[in-house]
């Protein structure tokens, strides 16, 4: 089954990439207010059903692909 | 406006950061059969509708949050 991960900054976390890009948007001319950098994760996962999948990737996410103390995650399973 | 964009490598484009990511979950025990690692972006955007949002990071990641050649883009603008 594939899964889409999204690991975010938590609100409140320094996040110099976005610092980086809202200000790189700035002097370019484009209006942006706020902007937050993080990661895409694609898998496919060997499971037998999407809630399996979800379990996995949540495993996934407190192991490797997030640091829980500063970023969230999200998970979308499709089939 | 609340734009997310996310920025993912092409198919067939080496993924340097998927790969090691694979491996590492496989290490760890995981059963994962690919992994690809993009970016996301969210941004809050000045526009007068979703419309005008939407245009304005299209243009913004022609300019400067994709790379084109490499990778492909996805967005979302939310109220």
């Amino acid at each position: 089954m594939r899964a889409t991960v999204l690991v975010r900054p938590k609100p409140g976390i320094l996040d110099p990439q976005g610092e980086a890009v809202g200000s790189a948007l700035g002097h370019l001319g484009f209006e942006v207010q706020d902007a937050r950098v993080g990661k895409v994760i694609d898998l496919e996962v060997d499971a037998l059903d999407a809630a399996a999948a979800k379990a996995a990737v949540e495993q996934m996410c407190e192991k490797l692909l997030a640091n829980p103390l500063i970023e969230s995650y999200e998970i979308e399973v499709t089939a």
